[in-house]
């Protein structure tokens, strides 16, 4: 294994250490905890996200004005504690509430909602919207359900801005949830992330292979295949991800997501392909992002998600500037 | 060779229109040429980058209010031609000359200065500043002199700001060569890029081996060693910058630089020991950055770079906002 680390069991203080030192015009660690939160908190329903590392710049580069509230860092791949999510709460209510956003894996969701118990004895009303916006499989390794990946960065997004702009606890609520229903993610993997912990990759490809739908964790896909050029790779993720809605959308936003190892110049190139596709098939694609949002640590491979913006609002909170450290 | 392409000879084009259809709010090209630009030019001396490619987002990801008018794409590790580049100077002058930021490799600076002598004959009153900021070498494989390589960032800031805020050609040229004077990097690569035309890596180190001092092409650098701990590495990067300046710097500028294939977690444990050391030499950090700035393909690894911020115009100027890709 080479890294640029230091003790593996380390790495977490290290790096949030690290980052709140890096840009503590934006945000601080809240004292003694696993939580960055925002500085100066604004009069409106909190957001909190977070989960295991690894991710990174998920959840704490999302953390700021427009965005996150504030972000609880697990330890690699593995859900943060009830006590730290609750600390995480604390830091944000104020005083209408916490929306928290978690992806659908069987820990971080037994977690999140003990640390909801925990809050509303403490009368902090939560809530929690669960993103499974992962299309590949049902009830993957650590699942029930569709696993959550790359979308929940639109979901932080959209909710941001919403709350932001005075949205209650329960809109933002269900809000959520038709955010939710409206994204779809779908990966390819080349290569697999090596856990600092572990020391070797989590699974093994041929040199010529690669593995379609593969989770954020390594977690098993739906087909192994020789690698492909791009465009195919595109056709694949763009048919999958089409098919998976009841109504074909009218209007899309994307988002192709790096893995943490794959340069921006292949990612660049896949979007290429993407729009070309879609532009074909006659669809409007009303926004784009492209670049490491939801890694899965050194892990080779992209993601492509598709948001449905039947609502126009979204367009325009998934436009809207933040001050965060990574959107 | 693992990647997310088609035909290796087609991967600019296609990441080319990549960007520019992924951000269309913010930039376009230039049409049937090789040139990234700015949407809306403002009235002000131009600023144009550029180099060869596989830097990503250097430097099409840094064109915006703020920063750069244009940048010039050559092939992936290969200096744009003087005609592209000339291109780029008429796209970016207003009536005020254009400034061309070129990063001192042999190749670039023939080209930007035949750039140069072009616009002059359609009267566009052109200069040309040259970062050689790696403090690794002196001539390299492609270099006389110093290479350039992410400080080039932080020239793109600063100068971009003074830009905006009306400076004439001649004072930006003049301040663009003391913020190279003020800007020191240097690097360590953990494993070798691969060039998708070449397809193999550009050099090899054993499993337990790196290099301290390798350039962004995968030129060679001062020293091979077995990894050591992240903390071994900051020592080692930050005693040498320090001993660069001539007088030890009050206030610092920081960048930690990933060269594509290296995580955000890695980068942040990083940072977090350059800033402990710094902390323990009383050096006041006044402006960091972390991220995938400079890239070299998916070269494992990262650089750091300092800047002596005497001139608090400079910190003022790194903290501005602007509207780019990737800043």
């Amino acid at each position: 294994m080479k890294k640029i680390i230091n003790e593996p069991k380390e790495i977490i203080e290290e790096m949030l250490i690290g980052i709140v030192n890096s840009y503590p015009s934006l945000v601080h660690r809240v004292e003694d905890s696993r939580v960055v939160a925002k500085n100066a908190p604004a009069k409106q329903v909190g957001l909190v996200s977070g989960g295991g590392s690894g991710h990174e710049p998920a959840h704490a580069g999302f953390v700021g004005d427009g965005m996150l509230s504030a972000a609880v860092l697990g330890d690699v791949f593995t859900s943060p504690t009830p006590d730290q999510i609750e600390i995480a709460i604390k830091e944000a209510d104020q005083g209408q509430g916490v929306l928290l956003i978690v992806k659908n894996y069987t820990g971080d969701i037994l977690n999140f909602e003990m640390a909801k118990d925990l809050a509303e004895m403490s009368d902090i009303p939560t809530e929690i919207v669960v993103v499974d916006d992962d299309i590949a499989v049902e009830d993957s390794t650590y699942t029930a359900g569709k696993r959550g990946v790359a979308g929940t960065i639109l979901v932080h997004k959209i909710l941001g801005n919403a709350a932001k702009n005075g949205a209650s606890l329960t809109e933002l609520k269900e809000m959520g949830d038709r955010i939710v229903a409206a994204t779809k993610t779908i990966g390819v993997a080349l290569k697999a992330a090596t856990v600092p912990e572990v020391g070797k990759p989590g699974f093994s490809l041929e040199d010529d292979e690669i593995e379609f739908g593969v989770g954020i964790h390594g977690e098993p896909g739906y087909r192994r295949e020789k690698l492909q050029p791009s465009k195919e790779l595109a056709k694949e993720l763009v048919s999958k991800l089409l098919a998976t809605y009841d109504q074909r959308p009218k209007k899309l936003g994307i988002l192709v997501n790096g893995m943490g190892g794959t340069p921006l110049m292949e990612q660049f190139v896949f979007i290429h392909d993407v729009l070309n596709l879609l532009n074909a098939e006659k669809i409007n694609v009303a926004f784009r992002k492209v670049g490491n949002y939801m890694t899965s640590i050194d892990m080779q491979g992209i993601s492509l998600t598709f948001i449905d913006l039947a609502d126009e609002n979204w367009q325009k909170a998934l436009n809207s500037s933040v001050t965060t450290i990574s959107w």
